[in-house]
């Protein structure tokens, strides 16, 4: 079930367009560039949202992740229509169901490994995994959200694609049929560092988000460590569905996982221009 | 109605506490300090959430606002239990029930105009309004929340205290009652700039709130430009309900509006933090 052009609450009532289904993985970081040993069965990451070890602290935790303050494109960021432009193609994304997948708690984020390809520009890509922010890391025409998914994408020559989705907040209750097979999966990983499998997944409802409807396109960075730039970021025009129990579960267990908005592609560095503001 | 102790699920549930009633204000920062002039009945701030003019910018705006770069004690933070004290003492609060009051949209925020007295520590202060913000500015355990409201007091020594409570989504789809009167107004005030007046607001449960629950209590600074340090932070250590459909309609209006959460109070401000590990 998706809902498109999210306008007031007009917007929360609108068409729902999709049947049945579940969710795709590609991730927007990797998120095993910066893990270190954690208490359970997976690596915790060794960043954070808060202090010294939140997002302006990054890089200082380690000189791989220099360009979180000085790249000038970065995400994530305020996509304003009318600003960032659609995408002009489709990606062209595949991805298995399966009767389960590795779900895992990497104290940064909750994350599905998954495979899967994604054509894009003539370009093939591997789906690695899918994994969950809250509130939703990028802002639309300045508003902010429950939640958003990246699924992270990775070609052969290194290239990043990450195809991104937003969700508000239900008044029906319902969710984005991907979700629920996460929901009871979900309370075993409460823990950084604990790991479980999912139910079964089914990709249709995603793979119709990504490959048939609107999509923005800009080129941007991993909203983690090491915050490496050039990253095609391929965000849906279209809102998924989260009721408001789902929504309390995953925030219970993410707390808060979105990095600040970023200035604008192509403009300085935001901890740059404060920084050029510090008295002399 | 309040809920307590808000962990996990199980909060949203827990014991309603108080009966029925409305708003009082204190609001956190003094936002005519930073006003230039707006397209509607009343001025609009000259500072945003967004990019150059954002959080990062705020020192670059006006040199009066360079403790918001520079200052070690500053607001919003991550209330830990255990680590933010309870404040030892309430406040004694009163605010008069009024017919209606000012309600403004000052592009920063929506705030209501209000007057009351607070006795705090041996001092008076005076009331002047209470605000909002979306999401919630402070962390509760490292967990964001949907919305904050901030009542500002100014004493006749300029010396700041806010009174703060931060809502969380009610699964009954309830609206602590001080929102009720607010919410047909708030469609009236969409754009910055535009005021109307508010229905009969009545203060018994934020009388409650802050005169009889615990609070935590810290010094910070307003979450705004010029973020002037020093101020009283009294944040109540219970939620305030807020239903989905009001929620989304703050949301609608407010989009973004919190400053990004500081270095613990005493701690190195975190621009100066980022800015030392800048390049040479």
């Amino acid at each position: 079930m998706l809902f498109q052009n999210p306008t007031f609450l007009g917007a929360i009532a609108s068409t729902l367009l999709l049947s049945t289904s579940f969710v795709q993985g590609v991730c927007l970081h990797n998120h095993r560039r910066n893990l270190q040993a954690g208490p359970g069965s997976v690596p915790i990451s060794n960043f954070s949202y808060i202090g010294v070890t939140g997002p302006l602290g990054w890089a200082g935790l380690d000189p791989a992740n220099v360009k979180c303050s000085t790249a000038n494109v970065q995400s994530p960021i305020n996509i304003e229509h009318g600003v960032v432009p659609p995408s002009p193609t489709n990606p062209q994304l595949s991805i298995p169901d399966v009767l389960s997948a590795e779900f895992e708690n990497l104290g940064s984020t909750v994350e599905v490994v998954i495979n899967g390809t994604t054509i894009f520009e003539g370009k093939t890509y591997t789906l690695k995994q899918y994994h969950f922010h809250t509130p939703a890391e990028h802002l639309i025409d300045g508003q902010f959200y429950p939640m958003e998914v990246h699924f992270v994408n990775i070609a052969s020559d290194g290239s990043i694609l990450v195809l991104a989705a937003l969700f508000e907040l239900s008044p029906f209750g319902t969710n984005e049929n991907f979700l629920y097979p996460l929901l009871a999966p979900l309370y075993a990983i409460t823990k950084p560092g604990s790991s479980t499998t999912t139910g079964p997944l089914i990709f249709s409802d995603i793979t119709y988000l990504f490959n048939i409807l609107p999509l923005f396109k800009y080129t941007g960075s991993l909203t983690t460590p090491p915050c490496t730039d050039g990253v095609i970021f391929l965000v849906a025009n279209s809102f998924l569905p989260i009721s408001l129990e789902a929504f309390l579960q995953f925030k219970n267990v993410l707390k808060f996982n979105a990095r600040y908005v970023q200035n604008a592609p192509g403009e300085e560095n935001l901890v740059e221009v404060a920084a050029g503001q510090l008295p002399k």
